[in-house]
């Protein structure tokens, strides 16, 4: 398999973390947002959508979108399942999953933070406010969810790693990256906590890639 | 079963297809998003990211996210299928229904477009432009890959409806509030005037609600 990531796409963690859980061997192909990578002809050719990651399996065009992605290595690999194995659970772990997914990454990317400063003039500390806005509301409502149903484990869904854990971890590190202080989230916590353990969620942190630039990466205590 | 739906969510759109399409008994529970019904007590009880859809089925909790409702009557009620019979093709199936799901639709909810006025000031001219941009940018990757796919068909995706055309639905029901030309996407258009065409569909459109205000009606020609 090929993979295009990049260090700090939240998406390419996703991805990232499942092929590690699968124990599958993958070739990383390094595309970088900064530059542009994304809306390189060399790119477009393999998502004409431009955006990461996308992952190449064999003979056939690349899989992309990364919970498309994530469902697809769930069926073509299935040891051990991102998801469980009732259909109940299995809406659970999806709906965990989407209220990062779709509703809070998508408003924390490069693109929008360019449009925000480019088209509508707003500048950098008031970016910066629209990012802790959109990823604490979600915070806020994973907490509530994850520390009331009964469902919730050592992960959101029992007490294996699933997709909701998965897509956990890419926002709480995005969380990190601007500073968030977890406290009024400990359901949340513990939880990331307890995945970040797993050598298959570390490894694939942005912070520990190959294409991480030096200066980001965490300094030796 | 009972769903909570507002007329005018384009989420809440994609469950009434499938309900449509598998021929599901459903109790429509209506939440006006215009006057916050989403925030109140019932519904935070329902739902506690208090955000349409939600699905309630038999005993349980209520099923949430638009795209976990979407799979779970998929693997509940298989017939007709919302996605196809190989892994491939149902990466590719998502790949699209996320394109717009994650990609697109988020930006242009009634809560991002209050904090764009609210706390950002944005004017009520760009606040349509920042939806049009990111209605047009999603036409075009969608108009990208679906004009260039061979797996396109009558469909997304061969020649039966999936979760790729109910998702295509929604985003195309709000490209049309908005006023966009649909003239540059002219796969996106033949798709979905299809799609359109199917009583399924058609009875799940916003403007065709119990509760669609009388002024926003289609009139008689």
């Amino acid at each position: 398999m090929k993979m295009f990531t990049f260090w700090r796409s939240l998406a390419s963690f996703r991805v990232r973390i499942a092929l590690n859980l699968k124990n599958l061997l993958v070739e990383y192909v390094f595309v970088d947002i900064d530059a542009n990578g994304q809306r390189q002809d060399s790119y477009r050719d393999v998502n004409p959508q431009m955006v990461l990651p996308a992952l190449i399996d064999g003979e056939g065009a690349a899989l992309f979108q990364s919970i498309a992605i994530l469902e697809y290595l769930d069926e073509t690999h299935p040891q051990p399942p991102l998801l469980p194995a009732d259909p109940r659970g299995r809406a659970r772990v999806r709906g965990i999953a989407m209220m990062i997914a779709c509703d809070a990454h998508p408003l924390l990317t490069p693109r929008v933070r360019q449009y925000l400063g480019n088209e509508l003039k707003v500048d950098d500390s008031r970016r910066l406010a629209w990012s802790r806005h959109w990823t604490s509301e979600t915070l806020k409502a994973l907490e509530a969810r994850l520390s009331s149903d009964k469902e919730t484990g050592a992960f959101c869904h029992g007490d294996a790693p699933t997709m909701a854990d998965i897509c956990l971890a890419g926002h709480v590190a995005g969380a990190a990256m601007m500073q968030l202080d977890l406290a009024p989230y400990p359901t949340v916590k513990r939880i990331v906590t307890t995945a970040m353990a797993i050598p298959a969620f570390a490894k694939a942190h942005p912070l520990a890639q190959p294409d991480t630039p030096e200066a980001m990466r965490p300094k030796p205590a």
